[in-house]
């Protein structure tokens, strides 16, 4: 089934919600051991907790390969766990290049039969480090998240500049309609490549989200990072559509004393609340 | 010792080659495997060949992550034996992320006693995502190179956009040398700071070398990507000093039968000639 078919399906039957499963060693209850194995552990039982709730996981690759090959190991085997699950699995590597190592990041990240649906992407290098990623989405049914807009506070150094009458994010989004447009899935509408935009520059969500109509997207930045339920609003398409929203420390370290599945099943849960 | 420092005195006592160690299996010589362990054997070969004759090696994590974890063991027992054997070690991830995940990231690559030297960083978030990796640079003695402008046809599309009379890369060079003016080695005189800026442009090349006067270069796009010895000349400071220029197919690939490992050891000699 094409990605945005799937993504809609289970954001229909679940929430809106993704978990970012950015697991900080210093921060696991105590029960948990830091390394490698504490960390499958640990997100073994955030995926407990959530999996009826959340739509999507999304894992930051930066925190497993921290841990060398043996974080590596546990990434795959967290991506494993998470599609058994049911959730609709998201690799946050911003990855980008071009030519065949850009086909080696694709083929990494999106064969046909890895446990991983969506790679988040980053533009810097223009179409020649998109359209490799978009021959494997097309041939393997999994999705990209191109970064247009992201939500540190230092995004707009680069991202808001002006060009022309537009600033770079918009001019992105343009470019983002344009590769996804061929790409639609037949019962959502929707394209395989989606897009970034974060929580927390509402206005810019609001704008971008015209300019991007059939793009599924990533909103970053809720919760920890000020985002706020009214804010992520604006990136949805009529019937809560076509949107995730991540959190991720609020969720999964929202307790590290013995009850940290419970808290973290009581933080999607009140996130999933806010977004209905 | 500083990572400029060690750099300069590397270049000085070998060449400005840096070796593209982006190996393919399919263009592997018929003895080695296709795999994980092929791939060790395969890299240590080349680093014998070419270990008195270029000054760096250059690991695309692409072909390694797209092995799983058995690539990414492969990854940090290259950099290792490449380490032990003088090379200066470049991980050419294009890492790109924020606050706690930037902050994983630099760990995994620039930590103390880890065997990478340097790590290439895509700047599309501003200095949210490259602050942290500075931070790691000066403490470690490690060093970064900020993507610039990159050697691919499609480049241009985001990178020579029109920000007022200057273009994004234009713009770009001047955030590389406001960062890197405060790190700068007592002997080389050069920030540990450097930016990728490729060969097949050498008009901008020229340029950006003005706007960073004091930044290392990384230069890809020689050979295989149609940069020539006149190219490239542009990027060195007097005295052929403070850039590394990288090859990789037309190094490591040179030949798939059983003399690659002699293959490759005279491609890099001739190219260190022609840059000579």
């Amino acid at each position: 089934m094409h990605f945005a078919d799937r993504l809609t399906d289970r954001i229909a039957s679940t929430s809106p919600v993704c978990v970012g499963l950015d697991p900080q060693l210093g921060k696991f209850p105590a029960e948990i051991s830091k390394d490698a194995e504490g960390m499958l552990a640990f997100c073994k039982g955030i995926i407990d907790a959530v999996k009826d709730t959340a739509s999507c996981v999304k894992l930051q690759l930066a925190f497993y390969e921290l841990l060398g090959w043996e974080g590596m190991k546990t990434f795959w085997e967290v991506c494993d766990y998470a599609k058994s699950k049911g959730l609709v699995v998201i690799a946050d590597g911003k990855r980008n290049d071009i030519g065949s190592t850009c086909e080696a990041y694709a083929d990494a990240y999106l064969s046909a039969g890895k446990p991983v649906d969506a790679l988040t992407v980053t533009p810097f290098l223009g179409s020649d480090g998109i359209t490799p990623f978009i021959d494997r989405c097309a041939k393997n049914e999994k999705g990209i998240f191109i970064l247009v807009k992201t939500s540190n506070p230092s995004s707009g150094e680069l991202q808001d500049l002006p060009i022309g009458d537009e600033t770079l994010s918009e001019h992105l989004a343009q470019m983002v309609d344009g590769w996804g447009r061929e790409h639609i899935g037949k019962t959502s509408e929707l394209s395989f490549v989606g897009a970034v935009v974060g929580a927390p520059y509402p206005e810019d969500l609001k704008y971008l989200r015209t300019l991007m109509p059939q793009a599924p997207l990533l909103i970053p930045g809720y919760g920890a990072q000020g985002g706020t339920a009214a804010d992520v609003l604006h990136g949805f398409l009529p019937g809560r559509k076509a949107a995730v929203v991540n959190a991720s420390r609020s969720i999964i370290h929202a307790s590290s004393g013995p009850d940290w599945r419970e808290a973290a099943a009581g933080a999607v849960k009140t996130m999933a609340n806010e977004l209905a």
